[in-house]
């Protein structure tokens, strides 16, 4: 992992890119850091100045009308993405911010491409789209339980295809280029647990009764793939994380940091992108002074 | 207007209502009203806290996973339907809280029905959904502007009717009423504001850079039709405003006091809607403790 955008140099949060072009190893990757606060109050301190930041810049993306920007999260079950777009995104203004959760994919939507029900929902330009869950999920969930590509119907031969998975990530960085051509941004937030932390996390939705409707039986029998699903992100995580659409890792056993991180990465990237309210051209000043006459009269 | 929920007796916000089945007269509604706060720092901390409540409650919305909300916005142009989202609902998990903003229909959209491309955005269960402008702009604008019906391609002879426009209405409140029985709670704010304070806010846009961008010359242009538009909404919200689907005419010379009532009113309905977070039956009991053995080993 390194820095690999000038405009990130000061954010702490670039030692959790994934380099491009390297092979990465999750599990020499940490997922738990030194905090980046001292105690609560100074967390939600610095969450809520950073958060009004993402607020101002979000303003100006949505003023300019010329880029828009796509946060995509991926994890294991109770790493946090639902409580992590809430934190950090909640006080954006909601016109600005769209989030789509994407869970089993519907009899219509398998009737397409693995990159059509994602697409129906990118951002518009001027907004920050938020994938919770995404086209990942072919490459991941669907590469541990290869049974779910029946259902894809895909042309004869194809699924045998040595070069199958390989394929499907051609497939996703040739989108997110041309994503990236047309002035999407695009950040990928993988949140790095560890093994025994889900383990406190799931017995502590069962053992809360205002959390236990978000406990589902089935995530504790994905559990026993956990080896398959790291091998399945180390390849995903670095056949995709670009120069222009970078992958993190997230050290995400403290949900607090984790959450500072990501909102220090999306800034970083915001404050990057050079945005600024639209200038006046002659032909609008133009406009204006002819408007200005007729609500004088 | 008057009081049509008992849930809501105790929110000033109900003085507002637009009473189902009477004539409706907007020179009648205020648009400026005794404040419901002292000054700038009290609206805004009485804001903060109706936005913490709404929080609350979309929070069991989201849990409960029965119902959804659905905010319809209308105005004439700078009558504050932008700030009125943004204000009100910014702090609310974006999770579970969307904004469709509708413009001038794409050329696949006329070629659908007129409560077509709005279906596509309706909130799914569990979520609050804003509609910035909606299917009203059908009875609206289109009816001040009947030429904009051509390029709908309607059957013959049918805008020629003597019951067209009534005809759409009754379009309006079955497609409201079908949604309500199948869970979606529908609530619509028209923000009132008068004919001098939308000048000053056209002027003020013209005159602050930083505001500049907003502003549309064509939006001169229909402040011309003040008249026409004033009569297209009394017709629309006396035929629509359902004891279900109520029409809120919201008193909006003042910003701060419109989104305050705007809160008020939402909170009030969520309030009503006797949301509770799931309880567990024997066999959810039952998964429950077989995970906890599961992780136990």
């Amino acid at each position: 992992m390194g820095c690999h955008d000038a405009a990130m140099k000061n954010s702490y949060a670039r030692r959790f890119l994934v380099r491009p072009g390297r092979k990465l190893k999750l599990a020499r990757c940490p997922t738990d850091v030194p905090k980046l606060y001292r105690n609560e109050k100074d967390a939600e301190e610095q969450l809520a100045r950073q958060v009004a930041r993402t607020s101002e810049l979000q303003d100006v993306l949505y003023a300019s009308d010329r880029h828009s920007l796509l946060l995509i999260f991926q994890a294991m079950d109770a790493a946090g993405k639902d409580g992590a777009i809430k934190h950090v995104l909640s006080g954006v203004n909601p016109l600005g911010c769209q989030v789509s959760s994407f869970k089993q994919p519907s009899a219509e939507e398998l009737d397409h491409d693995f990159l059509w029900r994602t697409t129906l929902r990118l951002p518009e330009r001027g907004r920050i789209g938020i994938f919770n869950r995404s086209y990942y999920e072919e490459v991941l969930v669907v590469r541990v339980h290869p049974q779910y590509l029946a259902a894809q119907r895909l042309p004869e031969g194809a699924v045998e295809a040595r070069d199958f998975w390989e394929g499907r990530l051609r497939s996703i960085r040739d989108h997110e280029a041309h994503l990236h051509r047309n002035g999407t941004r695009i950040l990928k937030f993988f949140l790095h647990v560890s093994h025994e932390e889900q383990r406190k996390r799931f017995l502590d939705r069962i053992d809360h009764p205002d959390k236990n409707w978000k406990f589902n039986l089935g995530d504790v029998e994905e559990r026993g793939y956990w080896d398959d699903y790291m091998r399945a992100y180390e390849q995903a995580l670095a056949a995709t994380s670009t120069q222009d659409s970078p992958w993190y890792v997230i050290p995400a056993d403290d949900k607090k940091n984790a959450r500072l991180l990501i909102s220090q990465a999306m800034n970083a990237t915001l404050e990057s992108m050079g945005l600024a309210y639209p200038k006046l051209d002659r032909k609008r000043l133009a406009e204006l002074k002819a408007a200005r006459k007729l609500l004088a009269d």
